[in-house]
């Protein structure tokens, strides 16, 4: 797998491995309950992980983007939804960084740090019901928002509005705990049934302009559109790990609980040629996302270290990677989490192992945003050698 | 499709059609619940369904199994569990006409019909670990049981048990409520979640030697080994019937409630290219299923009509036919339960819709028997020109 | 299965069933060669099926288009050039038919019917490079065609132009011999190869108005709209009987050539468990395919019968079973014609064989119109209920 | 892709680049007439490329496998043909080198890089009719084997023989021109049609015992196991060279010569949304192929530079690595090499192109051996840890 050739000390990754252990003993519960994980979210807290790709200087552990979404691949192994609430805190930080000056991204990273705060995400540019006035010095925003991921729970968020003046996007970082802000705690899918990804209102939400991130702002520069990338990157590392956390489970129930078919003649499950085929297919599938995934990640740190000085067209390689591995991430898995229960048995769709829940959760996952057009747009890439360009889906 | 080019009066199809419009009601509550359908058997029990296939001179309807498996059909379009105990209801029934003497089917049917009995399923030749034996001018049958579909609620129960002397499988019917008997309520599984497909007790059951099936026996002719079919007929009919349910309702939230992905340069989801061509791709698979189901549905009228002349080479060749409907509705099933996400998009995994739950259905009632030993016996057959021998799952 | 159950005589597919054993034995050699099947298209001349379609009254065999159709697929196992043609031939009749008045159809097919003319294809409506203009009391067609299948060794032409004054599309019916007519015989393919579907020139070619099928027209009423699906039916049949013969063939040769790998631990080649479920692949695949084509023809045979009182709604509804049989033999032929190799072995490969001939012949002949606007069309109709628009493609 | 990053200066690859450029202009003709490449044989002779991984010390070029591979990858981007007989070539450099002592293969290695000898192999273990007896103090192989690819037009050869005393694989080096040996120059195949694997006879053929290989002898240790890892990887680089040179023709042709279909609405082809998702899956499938085979090949030169202390599970682990690379080039190779002429159209199947042979080349080397034994041995190891055995197949 490589997860150890990275460059941070391992100390994160094993941490993550050890918090990962212990989520996967609940995840099947948690699976059926729904709603905030709340244990695993404090977990976090304490591991300090919610600091992994910030600096050492503002206080954190300064790991690269590839080591969080090593981690969110460990992660989603064992629960998909810690795994996307703990990408997604990193994505809010990432956009802090991208659209916004030092003198708000740093303080943020810094008390982010120290407080080991969890960000939320309130940002969905298609949802076009919250509006920003202006007003007393600030804004205020009003409206309705879908879609929250881990804003329960969040001790910030990264809100969005559209400027009822100019039509613009603007975009706002404010404590979750700010007036007029509620949250509907109204979260319930077919999967991923624990990123508390519900609707949020905003009645006459009251933001500082030192709160909006106007400078250099939302995709302005081919640096700041890195942002729509990390993005798609923590859905391919959730893919793959949700993948992996399938194939393990169904590998340990074949090992220890599966028997033969009696027309196989094999005398073990494991001998069986169709049972062996399929694990092989599995095998195949997985090592081409997982070089894909690890290709995407180690291009996506490159262009950040890039900074400023990052080209669209930069950019625009970059996102061929990961719009690449992304594909093959959500159809690998798809095959994958469906297809496992064809070499355990029926046995295995007993309710109390939900080994449903990595199909749901990458079903559920995976519709962010079409599939189809991410075709579309390698397809334009590979074709006519367009690149991508930056919305906040590519 | 056609379902209306039967022989017997349409009633019973109609019939069908309205108590599944009302099972659609509380198809996803009941999906959540899991536990004994008591209300929707009941329904069926009041609506004549459950003696669909007893001749009129027993008192029965006098529909063909064609008749009956487009009943399952149509319940599997609305509820994939009830469309399963009530195929299974009349699996019971043929077992006890193709198995038994006419002096012990004839009294079960008439009552069937007269009473509106609904019979469950504890016959499994895989599980091995109930004995009979001898004693007392009976047999009795004692171990455990699991899978024993819709014993819950049954009036009657088929019931098979090793010989202890002969080892012999021994297959009886007897009332559900005989003494020594407990079912155990213990099914919990990701799908098919109303099927009552749990674990039955049998501690020292007397069976008595007028209520066991031993003449001609289990498999015994070539007439006697069409139950096998009829039981792989209603899984047919009901993945048909759930890809239909799944088609349907996704084809209605589509227009209903989707909308154009905002690159698609569609006014309209309905007019998005990628859409279009997903439910192309998804009616070309239900054609092909649909036609080789009613194929397989009917050659298995034929064979019935047969009778008692029906040679080993007459019953393969049905199997043959059978086995290909089962692999074609397996496939496009699960393929169209799980991409109808892709035409809904990521509203429609909202939880309150449980659309999920076709997948789930169609997944764990497909893992009864390995595909890939269906695959191999129409290799057997394509390849060889050999007939599939009979089993309990051939 | 089942060419055994229609209405004519059994004559017209014993006939077609014997010349494609002749056929056969030299199809391998005629792939090499390329060129015009002169020998192959007088046996069909000598054969009278030329006549299948035409009415007894009119001196032909009186057959259905289903049964020309099964004649389509019973010569495409064995050679789908000549399929191919002799399909073409009838459709060009169709044409004469469909488009044209009584008194302009009933005298050709009369002629055909004794003469036993061959009739080649110069219509088509996507190549707009000839012109017709208007003089001397007649029309005069200049310009060059594309893709004229089976005008080579042709009694018979029909060919269309565009109407210079009226940008109209005039279709006439000629003799080949007619002066200004020039074959190019220039086609060379990588399958079909004997389809003679070069190009054609027109210097100054007079068509005399009677020659033109102006009443009604092309696709001038629902029936008349029954000429593209007829192509597109000939197609299904030459795909499926592809299929069937690449099936056939692979069969023959692992069954009396291929060998165990040593790996299998199977004593023959026909115990190997991937061998077998790859048969069986291609069985189901074959048996669905078999029944949506049949279907298709059945349900176009009925439109016919109608004549003049069919319906737009009616003509659609066949246009939409004819899409889906195309689009499931494109895919399953493609596929079948292509994983033959696996079950024979590296042997197969051997350019004595031309094993690869089916390949390219389907893959060749699918090109004529994209399926993936099939697939749209298909979706159009299940998504939002509407009917295929007729085009010469549709 | 990233072929820059090597070891060796780049002029091998850029030497391979001027050859493919040369030999493209010929590929298809050369396709249609079959026989030896003589010209081009001579060519890769004066370009000293059948030095290229003999070391600097030897009089080679000191290039890694690694840069053989990607030789052979630019070779068969323009002639699969002869991209194998290049790789195969080094493959039985590597044999002396494995399976011999460094008195034998130095001296050949360096005759080979003084002389620019073209090597041929006649080891066909599966191939058992060639025998080998003793006498006269040598070995005298009698017999005849098939598939002896690269035989023809070359300087040495490798061949095998059964010891009749002993039932051992003997393995001699020889030159072709030894008296008794004749290439029967019958190579005839769908595919691959200028690599001369016709069929070779034996006739009383003398062979020195310092011309066998016998020290360590044939798949003797885990380092002499690597021959049959590099025969697989040359097919998986031919397989990715052949799916690449496949993509870039399609994608010229699509360019430059492809119509939009009418009901696109589209204004060039290049916007046609079908079209542009299949460049987009072309790309997807193989960019994951690329990064497997690189890896597996970058593993491979890690095992080679261990030497004798490669242990069986250093070994094993490469195995799996080249198993993996090879299932997914096979298969995105097959995929794509098939569905190119969706995105050309019909005219891109005129004969003068020859666009199938792509699909020809692949489809035939990929039957080597069965792809299903490496999906078998792919899931003994994703199942159950089991890495793959060495046979001269894996």
């Amino acid at each position: 797998m490589s997860l150890s050739a990275r460059v941070v000390p391992l100390d994160p990754l094993r941490t993550a491995q050890a918090l990962a252990r212990g989520f996967a003993q609940t995840a099947v519960a948690r699976d059926a309950e729904g709603g905030t994980p709340k244990a695993e979210r404090d977990a976090l807290r304490q591991s300090r992980l919610l600091a992994l790709a910030i600096p050492v200087e503002l206080g954190g552990l300064g790991g690269s983007w590839s080591d969080m979404l090593a981690v969110v691949r460990i992660l989603a192994r064992a629960d998909a939804s810690i795994a996307h609430v703990y990408g997604f805190h990193h994505l809010t930080l990432a956009t802090l960084r991208l659209f916004g000056e030092a003198s708000q991204w740093q303080p943020w990273w810094e008390q982010t740090a120290s407080r080991n705060w969890f960000w939320g995400n309130a940002l969905n540019p298609l949802d076009t019901r919250t509006i920003a006035t202006r007003g007393g010095g600030c804004h205020v925003f009003s409206g309705k928002k879908s879609f929250c991921s881990g804003a329960i729970d969040s001790e910030m968020l990264v809100a969005s509005a559209l400027d009822e003046a100019s039509g613009r996007l603007l975009i706002g970082a404010l404590p979750t705990s700010r007036s007029g802000i509620t949250l509907h705690n109204d979260w319930d899918s077919i999967g991923q049934r624990q990123t508390d990804s519900g609707s949020v209102s905003f009645e006459r939400v009251r933001v500082e302009t030192h709160e909006l991130l106007l400078n250099p702002g939302p995709l302005s520069t081919p640096f700041a559109c890195l942002r729509p990338l990390l993005a798609q990157l923590i859905f391919c590392h959730t893919f793959l790990g949700i993948a992996e956390g399938a194939f393990d489970e169904a590998r340990g129930y074949t090992l220890s609980e599966a028997r033969p078919w009696f027309k196989s003649g094999a005398a073990r499950v494991t001998e069986d040629p169709y049972v062996l085929a399929r694990y092989g297919e599995f095998w195949v599938g997985l090592e081409g996302v997982r070089l894909l995934v690890e290709r995407a990640a180690s291009r996506f740190d490159a262009a950040w270290r890039t900074g400023a000085d990052l080209t669209a067209e930069d950019r625009g390689e970059v996102a061929v990677d990961i719009a690449t591995a992304k594909v093959a991430a959500t159809r690998a898995g798809l095959d994958l989490s469906s297809r496992i229960f064809e070499v355990t048995g029926a046995r295995a769709t007993h309710g109390a192992l939900r080994l449903d829940r990595h199909w749901r959760n990458l079903r559920t996952q995976s519709l962010h945003d079409p599939l189809d057009y991410k075709l579309h747009e390698l397809g334009d890439w590979a074709l006519n050698g367009a690149l991508p360009g930056p919305t906040f889906y590519s």
